[in-house]
């Protein structure tokens, strides 16, 4: 045997589980075939904070007279440089797995990894030659890429995905983003805030759909007062991109509207990564394009597993990682316990931010808790005003019999950081009172929090 | 009787604690010399929170090009304008406050309110005339106000306290900062970041004195680095304000050194206003400038109660207010827990902040604990990276043998919003694996205590 575990996918599912593997005395090693890191860390979710964070320095730079200061002119957004600060930070992150893996003694195997047969992995170089590589525990963690619909077909220039949204030629004046999920929303809010014209078309009646109602609601009154034109209730039918703008025709509850941009951004969800990797040579069973594995990520192949994206469950980098963690801590003979898919965090970055765990209230109900549900809103709060950041609230969903905190639900500025707190408490079974009495520091947008839950038990000080 | 409960003093201990007598029905009022909201609102919390902000979109706006934003020439502080922000954030807070005692059925008393004997409080409107009313329960939270030093004695003008600092007349040149708590480093951040030349003299061996010493010196690098100049261990004996500029004599390890500066604020703490409340008339108890109480905030007199800066304990905000609720909670006859003051955190608002909560490191070796000590450098968070910020640390203590959550110590971009899931994470009891188990949403600041945690037990991933 060449390793203990080799993983196909380098992605925060795969490095992570490298990692831990090694940690665990595993001899590892790893196929990637472009970056290490995966989407997550070279096209997803790192790049894109880098792309929001200058959109809010520039939103900050709009708004200096609010906070006292002065600056001659307007300032002016350089794309290429903005771009190019992501691509670094990007480049940065990944070379910072590459040292990982290095310091892990992680075997690095550049190239194309396939299950090649029980306990055989062949990786396919750029060059077209081939090397196999035998271990006792192979995980799958190929990831996912944009979806794309048929009515919707990504030609990467006019019509793009979520990869070219990140490195455009240059800022365009006018962009059709198609899909109103997290990727959807940040880049209709990155792209509008630096001056593009955005228009998002949703399907579904409300935009950031997997959001409590009020989220969804309260984001969109404030993404359009930022300038957002938001059509939900509507689909995309066709797009003519034979002229100079794409045409798309877009058909709505009340009728059909034809939309005119420089580029459509396709942002409808993603689709898994299964193609040429063996999993139909070597019987390992899928459903719906999702690998069907265990609660320890065992599919019904011995010794071949598969985590993140290809598997069920939400298609998160912070999922993808937890899975690879528990998946090699169980190869190792350690007793972890099943990830609860019900307390993983959800963000999106726009600005306000949106942050969730758990429950809906709508969920809730038709799961048929009785609740106790507590709101407080960021207007309320001194942190929040000192900061100029008032927008949003934070909602928080007990089950009324027994306090246990069913769900969390945040709009505003930062709130993709205290989400944790919720997150923790929901591990640790806290109820109600106990997040009530926990003291908050003031001042902080953080007690919102706690007055949320106060809120739902009718002992909320400031509202 | 007029009232069942008279709280004299609107601060974040008083008037909390109205509110919340209110809500469990009580009849309540509240005496007030000033503006409702106390020093937190009008002259605390609030408003430097507002100064705060101010200085970091000018930070944002000076390094704009690093974000790809460029601007014509440089920023410029409008010091008055950025005063009248924070005098207008203070204002507004001051008015919820007025709307919530309107709203909560509380009186509000305008006038110095004493204890005139037992049940019987008198208020002293700033014309002279008094009235008194009778209440079942008087709750003393007169806060604290700027400790004089004999050698530091405030003039107003050139030797000032915090009061004064966020209402200059204009922004001075140059400053001495005497004291490096929470106040005086964010005093001298913004006055430095601004443009002020800034001197911070601390008598004990390390800036911010009760954080833990790591914290302690990578603020002490940072702020240096920033262009503040820092002198510890060092001690002021005098101050002449004869000429344009202050002289002020410092005598360090190795010698005297005299700085010069167009303004000193002295920042070494706060002195109680114990003054003129009938303490010593009616015999309440006190020790060392503070009123002894019990548990549940009564003093030795029956009826008389002390809650806030004026009783043991941290004087901060949100500690004020625990105790308000939980002694009247008492009152009203609940069955409220003691208050944890082990379990209250701490923050300073400097770039980047500073937040804590629990033991420090040398604070658990002298209570005896065998530890447990991770670290996490934000310099390995992706989230920091996109946003720039990649200075600080999370740090976290446990006890080796129980694997009780002891501490956290961070320094960093927005870690005063990071410090609740521990406080909430210590209040549940919750274990170094319960914190590395949960799943934190990536990429966030928050994942730092995961894998602090994690470095704690050897399965750090990112490190």
């Amino acid at each position: 045997m060449d390793y203990d575990v080799i993983v196909i996918g380098s992605g925060p599912g795969g490095y992570v589980a490298a990692i831990r593997a090694s940690q665990l005395g595993l001899k590892t090693a790893i196929v990637e075939k472009e970056s290490l890191g995966g989407i997550c860390l070279n096209w997803g979710c790192i790049p894109t904070k880098a792309l929001l964070k200058s959109a809010q320095v520039f939103e900050y730079l709009n708004h200096s007279a609010d906070y006292g200061i002065k600056i001659n002119g307007a300032g002016e957004v350089d794309f290429a440089a903005v771009v190019k600060r992501s691509r670094n930070v990007a480049d940065g992150m990944s070379k910072g797995v590459q040292f990982l893996m290095k310091k892990n003694k992680i075997d690095v195997l550049v190239g194309f990894g396939k299950l090649k047969s029980k306990g055989a992995v062949e990786v396919k170089a750029a060059d077209g030659t081939a090397k196999t590589y035998s271990a006792k525990h192979i995980i799958l963690a190929t990831g996912g890429r944009s979806r794309e619909l048929p009515n919707l077909k990504q030609d990467g220039k006019k019509v793009i995905g979520y990869r070219q949204a990140m490195v455009l030629p240059q800022q365009p004046k006018s962009m059709v983003v198609v899909g109103s999920g997290a990727i959807g929303i940040e880049f209709a809010y990155f792209y509008n805030s630096i001056g593009t014209k955005v228009t998002v078309v949703e399907f579904l009646d409300n935009i950031v759909p997997l959001e409590d109602e009020d989220v969804s609601k309260g984001l969109n009154r404030i993404l359009k007062k930022q300038g957002i034109n938001i059509m939900t209730s509507s689909n995309v039918e066709s797009v003519d991109t034979s002229g100079d703008l794409c045409k798309v025709t877009v058909k709505t509850a009340t009728g059909t509207e034809i939309l005119e941009a420089e580029i459509v951004l396709s942002a409808v969800g993603i689709a898994t990564n299964l193609e040429g990797i063996g999993l139909e040579e070597n019987g390992v069973k899928t459903d719906r394009g999702k690998v069907l594995v265990d609660d320890f990520y065992r599919t019904n192949v011995e010794g071949v597993y598969a985590i993140g994206d290809i598997v069920k469950g939400q298609a998160l980098a912070h999922v993808a990682s937890a899975e690879g963690i528990i998946c090699v801590e169980k190869i190792a003979g350690q007793n972890p316990h099943p990830l609860d898919y019900n307390n993983i965090p959800g963000c999106t970055y726009c600005s306000p931010e949106v942050a969730s765990v758990g429950y809906t209230e709508k969920a809730a109900k038709e799961a048929g808790y009785e609740v106790k549900v507590g709101k407080f809103p960021f207007s309320a709060s001194g942190k929040a005003s000192a900061a100029g950041a008032k927008d949003g609230f934070v909602k928080v969903i007990f089950d009324a019999k027994y306090g246990e905190f069913l769900g969390a639900h945040m709009l505003g500025y930062n709130v993709t950081e205290m989400i944790a707190e919720v997150v923790t408490a929901r591990k640790l079974e806290a109820t109600g009172h106990e997040i009530i009495k926990s003291v908050h520091p003031h001042p902080t947008m953080s007690e919102a929090v706690m007055e949320a839950a106060a809120e739902a038990y009718g002992e909320c000080i400031h509202l």
